[in-house]
């Protein structure tokens, strides 16, 4: 696939950079990894590119066309500029006040500027699952264990609940369990809210010790190359540790990284992994 | 006031049922408080009344009515049926799987049977701000300081945020900092989302240090008589720490418990309090 030319990432915090640039180099496709400062994982350093603060603009789109990148993707992006790693450049700095105001309205507005900014310079951004489309969360049942039709009941009421929370650019994640809504993730992020959910009180008469379903998707209209939601190996732990039944996505809505070892971990703690269709979340 | 009748309270948790009791009390009025095992102030049983199980439906109402009550309030319920204190009594037991099933669905359609219970018994359930009107949160600014147009536009984003929110039964409270969600109330109640505001990324460029609206207001359509949004004294020393610039609640929409004292910390701390008209809410 060398004819699509290098892949650039624009590598933030987590495992999805390492394992797109894992992918793409087993595959055979050039990447240049742009190492964010102050969020990259360390492994990244062992594959071609540079270490960039989020502020070098002109560095990074320089370095990006110099290797010859034709598609970038954003992957495992801060969430807020921390201006201690900003590291700013003339051309970083010229976008700042952009930056800032993009910034203060959510995290969506601010990947937008980002995505524009490339775009202009003639990169074309691909989402994640297009870099590697292993990461896409099929349909349907992923592993060993099916949602319950009241496990299903719960899914749709957090799907609804996330699509009507859209035009407030505030979070992909809710929890709901037996009907109700035990938690609604803004800034503070999934892991946070899987935590209070585990000393939330669970509704009383549930037949069955796990209840309640961890729900992630895309916000409407969201553009699909961006901070997509994820699920991995610690989701299901920790949703497991909230004494949720499982974990539902929206199917090509969201990315399963590690996928054989999720689902693996999620069938050795008894919880359902499913990737919905967004047809199915309206109410029966 | 006497012909009125004696006021039948229901006491819950909270400081809530103590005001309640002793304003009438004060006022000469008398009442009845039914103390919840488990959860009512310990000061309530200076008062005449009896000390019931939650689920002892059949002697709450035969006390109301034995005491001459005409008026019920109920105030700072138990938001979820905790069974080792239900104590059920026959009523209690025939009434038991309707209450399971409306916990299931929410806080709201709980108390809604709870409301309708009593009214069918042929009490005039009251709300908490007709009970004692000093309680209902005024409209405009209430203590030294008035919020701010950056701070309005923050308050009437989480606002329109939580009215989304109605359907779902999720929540009457949402943080707001510099037009970002920073946090969305659901079951954990508005000391744990003020708990974790204190941790969340400030967004940068922020040109004053204390920033960020709490919002509660009552879902749409929510029965203005039950589970009205409160703030009080611990509100405000919570949002302080959080580093919110001020608290808005819906003006005849939510209750200032200890109101003096209330504005009085607010001004001491530097926070704004301010009752909004939903009309101003409509974005402009």
């Amino acid at each position: 696939m060398a004819g699509r030319g290098k892949l650039g990432v624009i590598a933030g915090g987590g495992a999805l950079p390492l394992r797109i640039v894992e992918g793409c180099t087993r595959r055979g496709e050039g990447v240049c990894v742009i190492r964010l400062a102050g969020c990259a994982d360390a492994a990244l350093t062992a594959f071609p590119g540079e270490d960039c603060g989020l502020g070098e603009a002109g560095r990074i789109i320089e370095a990006l066309r110099r290797e010859g990148c034709e598609r970038v993707v954003l992957a495992g992006l801060v969430r807020r500029p921390n201006f201690k790693s900003l590291r700013l450049d003339w051309r970083g700095a010229a976008l700042l006040p952009r930056v800032v105001a993009a910034a203060a309205r959510g995290d969506g507005a601010l990947l937008d500027l980002l995505v524009a900014e490339l775009a202009a310079e003639g990169f074309r951004v691909v989402g994640a699952q297009e870099a590697l489309d292993e990461l896409a969360a099929p349909a349907g049942v992923m592993g060993a264990y099916a949602p319950s039709a009241d496990d299903l009941a719960d899914m749709r009421k957090a799907a609804a609940l996330i699509a009507a929370l859209g035009p407030f650019d505030a979070g992909q994640g809710a929890v709901v369990a037996g009907g109700l809504v035990l938690a609604v993730e803004a800034a503070e992020g999934t892991d946070a809210m899987l935590a209070r959910c585990a000393s939330a009180p669970v509704p009383q008469g549930a037949a069955r010790s796990a209840r309640g379903v961890l729900v992630k998707r895309p916000k409407p209209g969201q553009d699909r190359r961006i901070d997509m939601p994820t699920v991995g190996i610690e989701t299901v732990r920790r949703a497991h540790a909230a004494g949720l039944a499982g974990i539902a996505v929206e199917a090509d809505g969201a990315l399963v990284i590690d996928a054989a070892e999720t689902i693996a971990e999620a069938d050795r703690l008894g919880l359902f992994l499913y990737g919905f269709d967004p047809e199915e979340t309206h109410a029966p």
